[in-house]
């Protein structure tokens, strides 16, 4: 994709076990995707490990070295799995500390008797982390320079992005505008498509087909991104029109 | 996740601008990683990268270099920005050809005139490269050496599993027990699980909370994982049983 503003990018690290064994199917990319594109910031790339540790550390320091921000989900809790924190630790180099603030939160959070050594153990953060706030359960997650923590439940995951949407340098906001093409299949398109790709290079086209096969309706959703709604607009205009030069109608989507 | 028996290995590639932007949420990941667990391919790792030639040319050479096998899906429609023949073939180095059987297909499928230039373009394979079947729209994907390459639309990506399944050497399956721990959170049970976990090392042992926060009940999925079923379900009783001495019940989930 092509766009003519600078703006921030991004990498989203998810971790766990279960996500590869097809236990759990993942839903925190997508609420990251929306989020960040809310805030005009590139999300560029996504990857899922297990929870192996050599494989976190190394994912986590090719990520970060190549993108302003870094969004890992998974593997912060109390039991032995949840091994992220010392992951992240060993990936910066810096050793696991108990933090105050998280021992304060949890203290408070437990019964004496109930807050073992398990529990213990999310307190700790890399130093110099900071921490992020959870609404939902107080366990927090915690942010390492251009590195946030957050946890694998989605619950979790997203009241975690509220304390972490403050701190995020912002760009300009992607506007999409999608045609909807119905009874013809993106090959009949693909030809004026291309065209008004080659036409507008600040805009990104593409084309995503839905209702293949013998059952339902075929078509296409024709969607343009780009930065400057105005000239998303008329591109988005003259798209329309060269369709509809062909015979081809499109509704707005 | 520590495993007794060797076993293939494999990768996922997701393709596709829609899923970055947030516009589409991916369901292909969980799909490829249930087909395989079936198949007793160990997925190790996934990635999704936008449309851009480098990003595409780099992960499939990353990926295809440390696994067995690796998956890709989306970018193999008629339209400009399916790139994925083409990053393909770049990053096996060599060129990129209409498949005679391809181009067989697609002559019964198209009406003379409707078989265009652009969906010509999906005829195009890897010099090397053998199809696999589209049983939904006819427009096959291509296997080059240990890579699969596939549609992103779910529907296809599904059915073209069928024709990949023959050609995937197998291992043994990864058996699951779960127990569900209702009415404690996992801070409760984790030190008798961490313990399970160091006494039977070629076992995986995760534990998944559920219901956290102020509403529902509270409480936590333990999921073992192993190839032997009969050490297995010997772990499963050994660790009902010793929650069940703490006072902690739990359920076949």
């Amino acid at each position: 994709m092509t766009l003519s503003a600078p703006s921030p990018t991004a990498a989203v690290l998810i971790i766990g076990d279960e996500i590869l064994s097809g236990r759990t199917a993942d839903t925190n990319l997508n609420t990251i995707a929306r989020f960040l594109a809310a805030l005009g910031i590139d999300l560029k790339e996504a990857r899922t490990v297990g929870d192996v540790p050599a494989q976190i550390v190394s994912a986590l320091n090719a990520l970060r070295a190549t993108h302003d921000y870094v969004f890992t989900t998974g593997g912060i809790g109390p039991t032995h799995d949840d091994i992220t924190a010392d992951c992240v630790a060993e990936a910066f180099g810096v050793p696991l500390l108990e933090h105050p603030e998280a021992v304060a939160i949890l203290e408070r959070r437990y019964a004496d008797g109930d807050f073992n050594a398990a529990r213990r153990r999310m307190t700790r953060v890399p130093q110099g982390g900071t921490l992020i706030a959870n609404p939902v359960s107080d366990a927090p997650g915690f942010q390492v320079e251009n590195v946030f923590v957050m946890a694998g439940v989605p619950k979790i995951m997203t009241a975690m992005l509220e304390d972490v949407a403050p701190r995020l340098r912002t760009g300009a906001v992607v506007h999409s505008r999608a045609l909807r093409v119905v009874g013809v299949g993106e090959g009949a398109v693909a030809a004026t498509l291309t065209a008004a790709a080659r036409a507008d290079r600040d805009l990104s086209f593409g084309s995503y087909p839905f209702g293949v096969g013998s059952d339902g309706e075929i078509g296409t959703n024709l969607v343009v991104r780009g930065r400057d709604a105005v000239s998303l607009d008329g591109a988005v205009a003259r798209l329309k029109a060269a369709l509809a030069a062909e015979g081809i109608e499109t509704r707005d989507a």
